[in-house]
């Protein structure tokens, strides 16, 4: 099958990376000369180009530039592409973006590769990212069966994702839970920290901190343009999912006000009853 | 020296193994005779007992029983003291117990090893836990300097600890911040997670939440009885740090209903740049 990959940083070179192993042919479409030249001499793409124009040849296009950019960019796609062709994204929210790009192109299915690494860029791109991850894919009614057939093989067979299928609001909902929420929940852990008025007693705080706080902060310590990013796009669930969490503050708050503490013994055993169907085997 | 180490589990265990190996000689006090047992089978201890008394031999005493046993734990053995043994304890709160056990014995020194694992008990002890984590020290005025020297000597020598010296107060307030805090914060989220009314939301939540989740939600499914020692031994500013951060999830909730996106993108920011420094090298 003829690949095409428009945006060359993390998740775009290892999609090519892959699909290339698996004995595809890869085109790679980057804004920059030098991008190109890199996918070229490491092998990560058998053609690279930096005008839209050659994706013409492509069966299936998946667009993995940032998340703003991806409607534009179909936008501009559009006239160079057979009906046929399938186009998919890498976005990770969904709702609104599914909706405007199938209106502009049928035969697209929106997908949320969930794999990633504290840096970005080619440089990082590496081969089996995406196995044994979940992979979701959020087709609408509107979205032609076939289309979503070819790429769950594609997928399954090249990337060897765990493929989950569901709606765009149920897919933004979820990732608001498990992605967006923690990273506000993290950030808001180091700005309480730095509360502490007495220089000293931070100091020692910092001094002592531990794998604990290094673990419950590492996400909020993360990139501020991708926590920038979820708010922005996935505003309303995250949202939703803050007040709930805010809420669950507050009955920490009243239990440990109360010193009742068979209730707090209570929330923390179901916490870490519950923590295991989190992480999959 | 001789050692005395009442409590054989992970942290006395511990103790004891990297006590034995700098050349001291070290006896274990514990309650079961199977702990007594394995400690001398597997060469932990020099001489083990299950009674208190034996404890008279020691020229340096750690109290590594839960918290709560602490203060019951330095009266029984007082009787066997000769006047110039120094007591310290690994409690992880220092606060009312310092105060408290220097009422009762005037050369006892709080101590909080800052080491810990996932698993409890002597089975799980190990030689140079404690190498290059740190190692509170709490005096207060009342406190002999000689008892303190002496104790960072042996923790110097012998564990190879980094050693700070606070007040208790100053400790407790930091370990809120960097230790019991996470543990609320942490746990609050995965009780938001399960509010999610729609099953099939829940369950996707569940099968694709990745690395992130999983930290940041770490030391919320910890043991259910660790949280709960922090919240009631340290309540005053556990409470306190608790407040706090509710305040920055107000701050986080009226920046992104406000959609102020440059607001949290500073925020974010300054998040990213502050949690450095709780990280040691």
């Amino acid at each position: 099958m003829k690949i095409g990959i428009v945006g060359l940083g993390l998740i775009g070179g290892s999609l090519a990376l892959d699909f290339k192993a698996a004995g595809h042919w890869v085109l790679g479409i980057a804004r920059r000369v030098a991008t190109c030249e890199q996918a070229i001499a490491h092998q990560i793409v058998d053609q690279a180009a930096t005008d839209l124009k050659s994706a013409a040849i492509a069966d299936v296009i998946f667009i993995c530039t940032p998340i703003a950019a991806i409607g534009a960019t179909l936008d501009q796609l559009r006239p160079y592409l057979r009906s046929t062709t399938v186009v998919s994204d890498v976005g990770s929210v969904k709702g609104a973006l599914v909706a405007a790009a199938t209106e502009r192109w049928p035969n697209f299915v929106g997908g949320h590769p969930m794999a990633g690494k504290a840096e970005a860029g080619l440089d990082v791109a590496e081969a089996g990212l995406f196995r044994d991850r979940p992979y979701v894919l959020t087709p609408v009614s509107q979205t032609p069966p076939e289309a979503v057939t070819q790429l769950k093989h594609l997928i399954a067979e090249a990337l060897h994702a765990r493929i989950y299928e569901c709606d765009p609001s149920d897919h933004d909902r979820a990732v608001a839970w498990i992605s967006h929420l923690p990273v506000m929940v993290s950030s808001g852990l180091i700005q309480a920290c730095l509360e502490e008025p007495d220089p000293a007693v931070l100091t020692l705080a910092q001094a002592i901190a531990s794998s604990g706080f290094c673990d419950t902060s590492r996400v909020g310590g993360g990139a501020p343009e991708l926590g920038l990013m979820m708010a922005q796009f996935n505003r309303l669930e995250l949202q939703r999912s803050l007040y709930a969490y805010r809420q669950q503050v507050d009955i920490l708050l009243q239990i440990i006000d109360q010193e009742d503490w068979s209730a707090l013994g209570n929330y923390l055993k179901a916490s870490q009853a519950a923590r295991p169907q989190f992480l999959q085997p």
